[in-house]
């Protein structure tokens, strides 16, 4: 396993000891979420009463396969616990989310969690967000006019593609990654960004994270919460 | 005709005494900006260069057919005037708009636009937003939570079906009609909506008009500007 692997799943393993019988999990996406559903998988092997929602197919098939019980979000009045990664967490546990492109759905599922415990490895830890390119998901309708929107705004956008070919999300939508090096202000950029008709969502998620647990390549963690 | 469409009628068209040569005009969708787009097309034909971009297929196709050229949004830097109708107008050239579904795009024009005209008739002319259902445009993914959420916040959200089917937008997304009876402080409310990871866009359009033309039964029309 390479040094960041054990990192994430130092990370990832941690997270899970924060779970209690009968609570209703978000399962997050990504490399350090990978490892934290694994371990819930045992866990309800173990005979752990669980249920949990999931921020992407890709998280839902995996947590299928190790038996933990998904359930639809018609069936559910809040989620007790969400774990999710980050690309990027600065001291305040602010994020930022969307590298992978699921930044809307992981912050729907956020939003209605009563906790949300970040994982991560040392590396996306930042004194400033933005060095990171910030995801902002728009409305593909006259995309062309929010990106000039964007581009009046100071944020570099580049609008996502994959092989040539612009990236869809889940959701129907475009994205596109906005480069400011360093944000000076997130609370008022999360506004500005998301008072622009055109913009669905963006990767800045403020005042989420309750815990936000760093592994470290020796297998160590650290954990910094609210 | 009708009583009210003669109101909407004369509305529509005193809009378009706006308009000058060379300007791109944002047409806007629904039975009062019919009456501008028709004359529009008279003007057209009467020679007077100009070019459009629409809120809907709808209103592009009618356009079309009067012979008003229709541009790509990647071919506009910006729109001159764009000129729409909406389902409530206050005193503060505040209004609510949504009632046909296209509010989205319909924002998105508004947005890009060095100047909008409303065009109404005297039935929608309140003291106070709020009578008319504040359509609010959400993602399908989770939209239980969402839901949910504007429970919380005494909405009194209805997720809008036709014909027992749930109501998809151009954009592929659910609206809720929330039932508020009277808006307090729109400006909070629109950014509280906004704010709500799900919330794609809300049917309050609060800085966007320059004017309003409110068109009466027996045909005068009655101007308010910022």
């Amino acid at each position: 396993m390479q040094q960041q692997d054990l990192a994430k799943k130092a990370a990832g393993e941690k997270a899970t000891e924060y779970i209690k019988p009968n609570m209703t999990i978000g399962l997050g996406t990504g490399s350090t979420a990978y490892y934290a559903i694994m371990r819930i998988g045992e866990m309800v092997s173990g005979g752990m009463p669980l249920r949990a929602v999931a921020t992407s197919e890709e998280s839902e098939q995996l947590a299928r396969k190790q038996g933990i019980p998904i359930i639809p979000f018609s069936e559910i009045d809040r989620i007790d616990l969400d774990i999710d990664g980050a690309d990027e967490v600065d001291e305040h546990l602010r994020l930022i989310k969307g590298g992978g492109g699921a930044l809307l759905r992981e912050k729907i599922v956020a939003a209605a969690s009563a906790e949300m415990i970040v994982i991560t490895d040392e590396s996306k830890v930042v004194k400033h967000l933005g060095r990171f390119p910030l995801p902002v998901e728009i409305v593909p309708f006259a995309w062309e006019l929010t990106f000039r929107r964007l581009i009046a705004l100071d944020a570099a956008p580049v609008l996502r593609t994959s092989n040539g070919r612009t990236v869809v999300t889940d959701n129907g939508n475009f994205i596109l990654d906005c480069h400011y090096e360093r944000i000076k202000d997130p609370v008022a950029l999360h506004q500005q960004l998301n008072d622009i008709p055109g913009v669905v969502e963006n990767g800045l998620f403020l005042h989420y994270a309750s815990r936000v647990i760093i592994g470290y390549a020796d297998g160590s963690v650290k954990s910094l919460s609210r």
